[in-house]
């Protein structure tokens, strides 16, 4: 009797790392996580991570063959394997798909979350049978993946896809790069407690926000109160939408994708922040591309998505190598 | 003994349409052209082309196999193998695959002029063995021609590539398209001349465009002017070069390419375009990408490059379709 191949997922990150067991068609066999000790090495990492997941696999482990093994995590250069300055993890330069060989003899492959989701949907969710689309994750920051006919487009140094990086106001608001006015600042879940801020600043709206600090304010109380009708809230996600619809506009007219997936903490907010971006991107995109792109939200189970994605990762690998072959 | 394998590469212009036979190695072995005519039809052009082709070709014809053709036409559509609404041509919609088939029973391939020149530079120019970049072409508008990994990205609709049309200032320039603020609106050929008269209006600088109407003035004058220390044209060039240098920050953002090559027209004014580009790119880029990419000008024959770009798409077809065989 054949094995059932299957793949192991692996998402690295800042608190957790999640692991699955997903087959080709995206079931997932087995799904748990380790804490991620960002403080400790990554060898330490993926020694706890091979040990609980041989352990939990025990049982199985006659029924299956482990074909590959994909890992999402922060600042992934997929050319290199490696790993690079990531942001919340004491790693400084790591080489990944050497250090997992001393766990595992199958084939590896990495990439960032952000890469890894825009394969993940494409397998598995909301992209399914597409060659061209963008994937925006809106979490802490607003990560990127680009696919251009079926491949993730990498760039020449393997860290394509920063649109989260790309400029909406070079006199706008301070971005973690260094720079000022970047799309992330605007669009994610701290860019939309700015712009919170500022509506409290410059408007007279009276609204429950007024009454929450910066920190203790999150993008999920701003979308419920924006269901209720408040006004700031409401405001904030047109705001929020506008600018994220304006830089896609610009995103469509480099490599004109079918569609164009959000993922993430503020994805959630679902038609909140999708029809007023869809009408701002359709306001500002350039007329060869109007009402041609489709906005959807991701269509990954919320739980699984990180290693679902990861694990198209290496599918994706080993079905190109089957067809280069 | 067997026969050269020869490509015609055809570049479709408003006024004169250029046609060439081009070997595998860019070597040019004729090159000739005739009048566009754009207010009569499409099968009226290539039908002349024709005739013109076969009868400067005919001493030569026992000793080539003419491979394929290779079409650079503006609104050209790569998939679809049209051309549709064509800017000074009254062609409305042409299915040119089709057409040329009434000529010919060689390969053709078509494409917009921006990707033929990406591809040319990638075959025979700055770009050789490259396999990530973008060229962007200065004339009378601003195209682009975007590479990733080895391939042209022609996106979901075959419309892809179109920077010139990337938004820089929403409250910007009238933009022909309709909207404001085009990159194209800056950084092209009207572009620095609406910047010429910018500054006039703007600053007291003594300059000897002062004397000159929009109608009048050219790139080329504003160039010379330059080199001559005019300090409105100084000046002319270092905004264009700042308009440039930030939406190219942006468009390295998305498919982080080895280098970005600068052809067409303005392109032609050399150091004094290209020295203040790398300067704003660099003072503008995501540090993930600083000093990496290359800002080149364009290394092919002036006279030959749109026909060597024509070339180059249909040997890169055939190409591909060996890979895949």
């Amino acid at each position: 009797m054949n094995k059932t191949k299957l793949v192991l997922g692996v998402d690295v990150g800042g608190t957790n790392t999640v692991f699955g067991l997903v087959d080709k068609t995206g079931n997932v066999f087995l799904i748990d996580s380790i804490p991620t000790h960002g403080d400790k090495s990554a060898e330490d990492l993926f020694k706890r991570l091979f040990e609980k997941f041989y352990q939990v696999s025990e049982d199985a482990k006659e029924d299956f063959e482990l074909a590959g093994i994909g890992i999402g995590a922060p600042n992934a250069n997929y050319y290199k394997g490696t790993v690079e300055n990531p942001p919340n993890l004491n790693w400084e330069y790591v080489d990944i798909i050497s250090l997992i060989k001393k766990f595992s003899d199958a084939p590896v492959a990495l990439t960032n979350d952000a890469n890894a989701a825009a394969l993940g949907e494409m397998y598995y969710g909301a992209a399914k049978g597409m060659k061209d689309l963008i994937v925006i994750t809106l979490g802490t920051g607003l990560g990127s993946g680009i696919v251009v006919n079926g491949n993730l487009v990498y760039g020449h140094d393997g860290f394509a896809g920063e649109i989260g990086h790309t400029i909406y106001d070079p006199q706008g608001r301070q971005c973690g790069c260094g720079r000022k006015g970047c799309l992330e600042t605007y669009a994610s879940a701290p860019g939309i407690k700015r712009t919170v801020m500022e509506l409290i600043a410059n408007t007279n709206f009276k609204s429950k926000l007024r009454s929450v600090s910066y920190e203790s304010l999150d993008a999920k109380f701003i979308t419920e109160l924006a269901l209720q009708g408040d006004k700031i809230a409401l405001e904030a996600f047109d705001f929020t939408a506008k600018v994220l619809g304006i830089k896609l506009a610009d995103a469509i007219a480099h490599t004109s994708p079918e569609a164009i997936i959000l993922f993430g903490g503020l994805a959630n907010a679902g038609d909140l922040l999708l029809v007023p971006t869809k009408k701002y991107l359709e306001e500002n995109v350039f007329h060869v591309f109007r009402n041609k792109v489709k906005i959807l939200k991701s269509e990954l189970n919320e739980g699984k998505s990180a290693v679902l994605g990861a694990a198209a990762l290496i599918w994706h690998e080993l079905n190109t190598m089957v067809i280069n072959q």
